[in-house]
């Protein structure tokens, strides 16, 4: 059976808004990709010689947005080849692996992972069949062989895709190996890595007694109280922004903000340091970061990002025998009002700062975040995140938050993906679902054509470049 | 004025949506009906000769979608002949109960009571006249006459609705006798029951050592101990499943599991023997009954359905004077993801269970309840419950659900209904709206059409067949 | 660069909906305006020939809908000319200030106030250019020079707006002067107030005691006990009646209702006067005197309108600074269900009571407050509120209530505003939106034409009267 990939797919079927909908999507489809946020391993980049391996190690064994739909229907990870923590024994014929995937790519039918693989497919690897159990094994041929070429190489992708800045997503402890490699190398792709001190900051992380000596190793700076604490962090963001950060990047399960009198900063620090810090004592402490990384970024103008909402490694099973990032992370209730009220009384009048929220809980949009953006200088609103990164979730986005907020609180499209040869599909479907949208403001009279095209720009290129201050 | 029943009714105007949504509907109206879960008496099908009553007690009496608008609206319950719990006097001239109805059907604008009832009215009594004040009497004369013909009584109706199966809903310690003489009248229609324990299981019940009781006669075992009263549980379930039942049913205001040390469920239990149990102890008791519900349907295979949110016997006036189920019941905020932890983390990774969830809440949709089920395998999610069981709140359940659980981790359509004749038109409701779903994915080629087909038949019938193993 | 008004906007573009639409929308848009809520300043009526300063005075400085957009993005309100608290410095000079609005005028795009705006420069000052830097001062000459002519004065604009009845909001204490001088000066305009006794009974409001003190001289009875302080409410409520009010309002940051013991109302009622009330005293005495208000109306026959959920003065910085109502409103979650029992079950089932609710959390339109409308005699709805009253949020307020609440449990628009040359606008959106989502039903075949004719109509006039009582 053919694989259907339709042009003007995502579009409304109205013809008025539909005509609209393609004018504004051919000016912006082929505008370089900015790639503000993402988790794309920077390692693949080092070597001009990396490669991607084999189309299971591609397209899904790293992808916990494709294994955890199979999983949900009773296919074991083992299977499917995702590696154990212990080393233990999991399926390694990836053609038996490939050929599972193919029988139950049904699953993902009217998903985003549905789409973007099959945007990925056709277009990146010239699949026309629709992937299924009997064409499984012949597509896997095509992919492999076409992995094989020099032109799959990541770098040479990242070229073809026509990828203007990559931002990935780096611990406080990183030393930034693979970004001075690739500075060093003389390749021109723009590889920009986000300081994330999450690891550092939530003293409740598994391992944070390791992390903190890591810490002190990456930043020269013996790391033996909060004062030093604090010193590493702003000594570790002076050489990420000279790497070439422009942001940071904190996730959180609750919004909550609120100062500490440095005194009990400093009791809960070394309470930590000992082993003893209250679940309590992690809440405040994390509240209380945010506020220190908000201060910071005010000093040395690193973007804010603020990740808000999801409970990790839910499925305790999976967690232990699998390990983080497993697709068992499951989103929590968010409050944003009064959890960010302490921040935003503080910092949130400052036009030195931008703070870009993230939320995956929608209820927040219009009731919560949009207000608070419209109002605040320093506030930004992220776009739909995570299990809303899609067409509906999207458009439910825009209905949402546009209104209050207007497009100008906004700051553009993410990818935030570990999946690198999915990132054109994920900006072209963002950019058809921003046309679309458009089209439906002009065809109701809301907006004109011209401020169409306009702000058509703003959703795919230029508000993630101005906001993330990427063409400094 | 004639009534209005169009043949393309609740398809998108667009004539590419719609010209598809028509095609697929037509693929799929004429398959039998899966009514896997529901509150119709199964006494209505014992005794081949038993009928409806009037039109008023038909349609009106005992539906509280119907007399709870009326009353919103400051008629009182008693003109409606709803009758009293005391005795008291109501209105007993059906005639006039029908004519306060006909003159307020208006209120039903655009209410999905309001377009079943057209339905049933249009097709199953053959109405033309538009319901209102001055065709209200020409109406009862002709819903009168039909019912008086044998093919109106409900056998014959189960028979022309071509209904499949049909599953009722039944406390713990109903005896079954109705389906017994189902059973012993070979009568070819399939009815089975459903074990619903809510009322020995939730010991804050009103009656519920009565319940206790009842439940000891019911299952031989003398119920004085926790011990006893999971065995008693389990005998039941055993006993249901040989009359038929394939599910079991739980509702709950809230989602809370949690297990409890066998001692102290034993103490509660005791407690509550005892007339001496707290507002904590019920509240912990259900949240481990659920657990065991789990276990149990780990053992015998029998499906759990949990239905959380509502608060019912809102209006103590109501419940006082006419007792529960009269309309007030109102729904809270729910809260799933910390709620069902402990369930989902002991028996959500095995797959011989199915655990279908229901939710009065839908911002847990895409936030809680699609992570969840497209996660855990034992995991699915019911369809849109009661006062979302119409036509935008389906479509918003397809919208917000589907993209992150996918179609296959959902059970299709369930009626849930007292009213047996609106079956029909609540099931051609549910098969057009998604049908037009479906049809709006392939005008903007997020699936093919080929799909789109496949995706119909499972909407409509093989989902709900399978999900309930109705076809074991 | 023209501006562009499309005289069929806000209408689908499909070609059948938009028909009907437009249809529907021809039958109501030239009914006469209800306003039943809003916060006109009387002052503007009290004389004939009052006027509304320059265009930046009428539109911009004191309209926080606009200004806080622009503060949004860095602008100062000082550069704004919105006046400090402590009388310093802001910007005089009106044509720098509108200079700056017409160059940001882009950050409207696709926002309620942007078209709003737009419709009111088109159709009120007959202004035919875009607003931006170019145009700012050529559309500032014919603003002014509008307003320099006696029919903009705002009762001839009030007549020509076609406004039938216009219920400002004033506090209990007010001695509705303007209003007075209104009957007295023989001008048709039916100006009404509406009770509101925030300011007296939440009694931690900024200078409660102050405010006690005015109620005591406003009432011409001493306040000096909780006993008497209800007598010198019943007294203000008797006077707001007689000068033709027939609503109270009430504005809560949350819903929670619960009576007091009378000794307890009069012993928090005691701390209040002496300084030492509490936060919690607070909280119970405003749930209180929501059941009190309740009482009241069914004694005296006004209307209670109760909104829910707004943070007020969230920023300090601007509070301080610059005072109220200035753009830093920010809505937290609401609840209903639990929050409202006390007051329904006690006077919800008593058909003397309207009592109208309004939110600013959409999650509880069709999980709590569509099924309370939908069930008890005295509840109704109010529209879509403040940052909701706009396109999608109305739309999203009708998906979400009608089907459960009935169109016949929600009282019709009002534009709650203080910026009175935008209500035309305002009504004319609201009516667009209600044509559009009727024409929706009618092409779906939910309801038919005849229906949706007759449902325009309450939408757009007859629920707003009838539920307001403003046709007594």
């Amino acid at each position: 059976m053919m694989m259907h990939l339709s042009k003007n797919r995502f579009f409304d079927s109205d013809p008025a808004q539909h005509r609209i909908a393609l004018e504004l999507y051919s000016e912006i489809a082929a505008l370089p990709l900015i790639c503000p946020h993402g988790h794309v391993d920077p390692r693949l980049f080092a070597e001009e010689t990396a490669t991607f391996g084999t189309p299971a190690e591609l397209l899904l064994i790293p992808d916990h947005y494709i294994f955890r739909m199979l999983y949900s229907q009773g296919i074991a990870l083992e299977a499917l080849g995702v590696p154990r923590i212990d080393g233990g024994p999991v399926e390694t014929d990836h053609r038996k692996i490939w050929q599972i995937f193919a029988e139950n790519f049904y699953l993902f039918r009217g998903t985003p992972s549905g789409v973007w693989l099959a945007h990925e497919l056709y277009d990146v690897f010239d699949v026309r069949e629709k992937l299924n159990g009997d064409a499984a094994q012949a597509i896997y041929d095509q992919i492999e062989a076409k992995l094989a070429e020099p032109k799959f190489r990541p770098r040479a992708l990242f070229e073809s895709f026509n990828i203007e800045v990559l931002c990935t997503t780096d611990a406080a402890t990183d030393t930034l190996l693979h970004h001075q490699k690739i500075k060093e190398s003389g390749w021109n792709g723009v590889i920009r890595p986000t300081f994330r001190p999450d690891a550092v900051v939530n003293i409740n992380t598994l391992g944070w007694k390791d992390n903190i000596d890591a810490l002190s190793d990456a930043s020269g700076i013996s790391v033996d109280s909060y004062v030093s604490f604090i010193q590493a962090l702003e000594q570790r963001r002076a050489f990420f922004k000279q790497m070439g950060a422009t942001s940071t990047d904190h996730a959180a399960v609750s919004a909550y903000t609120a100062e500490l009198p440095p005194a009990e900063a400093e009791a809960i620090f070394q309470r930590a340091l000992n082993g003893k810090a209250t679940v309590d004592d992690a809440r405040r402490f994390t509240a209380h970061m945010m506020m220190e990384s908000a201060r910071m970024s005010i000093d040395d103008g690193l973007v804010m990002q603020f990740h808000v909402g999801s409970v990790r490694d839910y499925n305790t099973y999976i967690f232990e025998r699998f390990g983080a990032n497993m697709g068992a992370d499951i989103p929590e209730r968010s409050e944003f009002t009064h959890n960010l009220r302490p921040l935003l009384n503080k910092y949130g009048n400052d036009t030195r700062l931008t703070l870009i929220v993230f939320t995956l809980d929608e209820s927040t949009y219009a009731r919560e975040l949009a207000p608070l953006a419209g109002h605040f200088p320093a506030m930004r609103l992220g776009p739909a995140w995570w299990f809303h990164d899609s067409i509906n979730g999207m458009t439910r986005y825009r209905d949402r938050v546009m209104e209050t907020a207007g497009l100008y609180n906004t700051v553009g499209f993410n990818d935030d993906t570990r999946a690198f040869p999915s990132i054109p599909a994920r900006h072209d479907l963002a950019r058809r679902v921003d046309a679309n949208w458009l089209a439906g403001l002009v065809v109701r009279g809301v907006i004109d054509r011209e401020d169409a095209s306009d702000m058509a720009k703003d959703c795919a290129y230029r508000l993630a470049k101005s906001a993330y201050k990427l063409g400094e």
